[in-house]
Parts: C-alpha cells; sequence; structure tokens
C-alpha cells in the first residue's frame, strides 16, 4: 500500500506521542498506517444503564464485538489498553448519537462527558489486514487506496436485554487458493475479529448484490476470487443505533483509539 | 487414566442424556471423564447487583476467567452452551455462599432461585487437558488419581468495581522438554484458560512451597520436571468471597456442567 506523505513524517512515533499530537489538534485524519504493530481500536461509549447490555452483547458476540478494554464508570482512561491516555481528547474524530441518530461530529468530546458513561474499546481490523500483508495474502481495499465494502447480513446476532439485530460483516475478495492461508492467519486474533464467518456465496448469508455494499465502497473483484466476510465492528454501532439509546459517542470510521497493545496482544494464547 | 466403572457405563451418553441423569437424581458424583470431547463448564451465579463488576472482572481477566455464556436475570438457561438445559438442577452438586461463607451444599438449588440471578459459565482445565493428553503430554494427577494442586499467586487480578485479588493458578508438572508442546497445544483454548500465565521458579509468581498448594493435592514432582501455572476457574469464586457478596452459588469442586459445545469451540479461530 501507498504510505501517505504525513504518515511517512510520523512513522517512527509511538501510539503516545500520536495521542498526544491528536490530542493537541495535531491530527484529525484516518489513523490507517500509524504506529504499524500497534492494535487500533473502535470506540462505543455508552451510559451505564445500557453498559451490562452492551457487556453481555460483546461476551455473546465475539466474532464482530472483540472486547479488549472497558474503562470503569466516569473514567476516560483505558487502563489496560493505554495507560494514561484520555478517551475524550486522544482519537482524532467522534460521532456523537442521541436516541440513534447522528447528532454531531467532533475532534474532541470533553464537554459530552459525564459521570456515568462507559467506554468500550473493540479490536480492529487493522490487526488482521496487517497479519495478511506479512503473509503475502492480497488486501484489495488497501491495494485500491478505498474502503473495505460493509453488507448487513441475515445472521442474526445473539441478543442481550434491549439489543439486537443482525450481523455487519466486512468482505475482502481472495483467490480461491488464498482462502485458507487467510483463514489461519486471521483466525490467530480473536482479539481483532479472528477467523472469517463465511467465505463463498454471499446469498448463504444473506448479501444480494457485492456491488451494492452498505457501507464503504463498492469492491473490485476479479474472475476466480472468493469473496471472505469477517465480522465487522460497524455492528455494535449499528445495534446500538437501532436500539435509540439515549446517548452514544463513537470514533469516526477510520480515525481509531490508537493503543499501547501489540497487535499481537490480540492473539490466542 | 482409570476410568471408574460406573462412567464406563455413560460412555456413549451425550450432554443431554447425562444433564437430564443428573436432574433426575441419578449422578450426583464428579463428571471428570464424562462426554469426553464436550467441554464442562465452571458455574458462578450472583444477583445483578453484582452481575456487572463480576462480568468486568472475567473481561479484564479472561485467563482465569474465561466467559464462555452468561444468562438473561432470572433465566437459568444456558442459551449459547446449552439449550434447553436448566442450570438449577443440572449440575450433580452445588455451594451456596453467602456474605463469602459456606452455608450448604446441594444437589439442586430450585428454592434458591430468584428473578434477579445472572449465571456465569466459565471454561475448565478438562478441555485442555484432553487436549494435552491427545498430544501424548502426561498430566500427572490424573496418572495419580487426584486432583490438581492449586496455589495463591503474588499476581494482581485486574480489578472491576468491588471485585479484586490474586489470581489463582493450577500446576501440572512436565518434564522440560515437553514444556514448549504443552504451551502450544493449551494455548489453543482461550476459552478454556488458554497457554500457562508461568512456567519455572514457583517464587517468581510468589509460590513459596510447591508441597503446600492453598486447594487440592501436593503434587508429585519427578527430577528434571518444570512446574508449570495455569490461571485457574478457582479465581473468580475467591475473588467474589473475598468481596463478601450477599449470594453466590457455584458448582461443587470437580461437579461441573456439562456443556453441548465440543472442546474445540473453546478453541480460537
Amino acid at each position: 500500500m501507498t504510505v501517505p506523505a504525513q504518515i511517512s513524517a510520523l512513522e517512527n512515533a509511538s501510539p503516545r506521542d500520536l495521542r498526544l499530537r491528536i490530542r493537541s489538534g495535531g491530527w484529525d485524519r484516518p489513523t490507517a498506517g500509524l504506529a504499524p504493530g500497534f492494535a487500533q481500536a473502535n470506540l462505543v461509549v455508552v451510559p451505564r444503564g445500557l453498559a451490562y447490555d452492551f457487556l453481555v452483547f460483546c461476551q455473546r458476540n465475539p466474532k464482530p464485538c472483540p472486547l479488549i478494554d472497558v474503562t470503569d464508570p466516569g473514567s476516560p482512561e483505558p487502563a489496560r489498553a493505554a495507560p494514561g491516555a484520555d478517551l475524550r481528547t486522544d482519537l482524532p474524530r467522534y460521532r456523537i448519537y442521541r436516541r440513534g441518530r447522528l447528532e454531531a461530529e467532533e475532534t474532541e468530546i470533553t464537554r459530552y462527558w459525564r459521570d456515568d458513561l462507559v467506554a468500550f474499546l473493540l479490536g480492529c481490523s487493522f490487526t488482521f489486514e496487517g497479519a495478511m500483508v506479512r503473509a503475502g495474502l492480497p488486501v484489495r481495499h488497501l491495494e485500491d487506496g478505498c474502503n473495505v465494502a460493509m453488507y448487513v447480513t441475515s445472521l442474526p446476532c445473539r441478543p442481550a436485554g434491549a439489543l439486537s439485530g443482525p450481523m455487519v460483516v466486512s468482505m475482502r475478495p481472495l483467490p480461491a487458493a488464498a482462502v485458507p492461508r487467510a483463514i489461519l492467519v486471521t483466525g490467530r486474533y480473536p482479539g481483532a475479529h479472528g477467523a472469517p464467518v463465511h467465505a463463498g456465496d454471499p446469498t448463504a448469508i444473506g448479501v444480494a448484490d457485492l456491488a451494492r455494499p452498505q457501507f464503504g465502497d463498492p469492491p473490485r473483484i476479479e474472475p476466480g476470487e472468493i469473496p471472505v466476510f469477517w465480522g465487522c465492528g460497524v455492528t455494535p454501532q449499528a445495534v446500538a443505533m437501532a436500539a435509540q439509546v439515549e446517548l452514544m459517542i463513537t470514533h469516526a470510521p477510520g480515525h481509531m483509539f490508537l493503543t499501547d497493545l501489540r497487535d499481537e496482544d490480540l492473539a490466542a494464547g
């Protein structure tokens, strides 16, 4: 993949250095390519009253919702994933949802913070895509410089309290002979969606038209390639939005939280 | 390992058949050796008021507390691990704790059940011990027909709300040359404690005397063998007891819940 010039100037920066730069307003762009080798994470913030259901939902649906850290209520510090970080200021871009509707996009959320908010960090596909690249596997949307294609499936998530809905998946096309290796390589990272949930016929999981993803960009699929589907971190946001929760704050797409965890910390072991 | 005659008569019974037999009062003994290939589980039941902290505790301490199912409040059915089962009657033996003290041991808990109770199922070492046996690795306490040795360590668990305390580990001695294989084989099962947390010098994790375990039987250790330590399912019980919770119900040691999940369902992937 081509590395933009802004990123190559930061290529030796640690996750902590990058978080401080983001905190001070010096970076509000997507985080793909930053701090290679370190895990990036999806952010979901909800009030304590919904946090139990969300926690059970993640436990019941670990493929789309691989939970890597939960904050204490009211604390913006992810004590496992990045001690000393502040989740109110250390992501480049946030989205604020009220009753399931997008209300605002912000570069920090200090004024939205409350003593009853709980933050969840979920593993991100950047971790397993890095492993695919190291294994010599093609990652089409990186080659093409676009967003991964995401689809709402007919696979039901296991419900938890007020939360239910279909699983959202991301899709990467692969030559048929590369599919077993892709399964093995990504299956090493249960903390970052793990192995695919499906490979092959999209209609088997309720995806009618690969050319029309619900999120992201339409994919380029070459002859002889198999569509391979992984659980996607958009799932919990879509489900929580469908539940029309009073307040939910997430990262903006592609503007992830940079943790101090190594990608390998999300591997099984 | 030697299989008792009562078990060999049941060797073709499914987990469901065995649960029904237990429910009807036809089996109140330990479950080791029953339904080989299927995962057995630790049970922890607490009131909803403590369930959030316990859930976060498990998320933060997955080595000792590998969570495989959580019931809806008031429901005794583990919908993922064993649809149709009843956790009030389907284990051979239970322990009832009030304010951290053992109050009773029972063969069913129907009269203790309440609408606000939540049940947690945690993966069990039987899963990874089966994998060790299949890999040709010695499992000393199975060879010797005794209980595994368990120790309270100086390794702190990551606290969650009211819950904190040291990690409890189980120890299996292995010839030095067998340690890497044991790590790889057990590391495949993050849903059942996964890879060891330590191998070698016990004092490095605060264990002063291997001959005096806090739980289980003293181990036989041969010359040239290395003590290898895994996170242990006694940890959450010890921690919840230390918090003197109003009511906690667990399985009695060795009297586990027989799930419909395959051991391989607790493997990473």
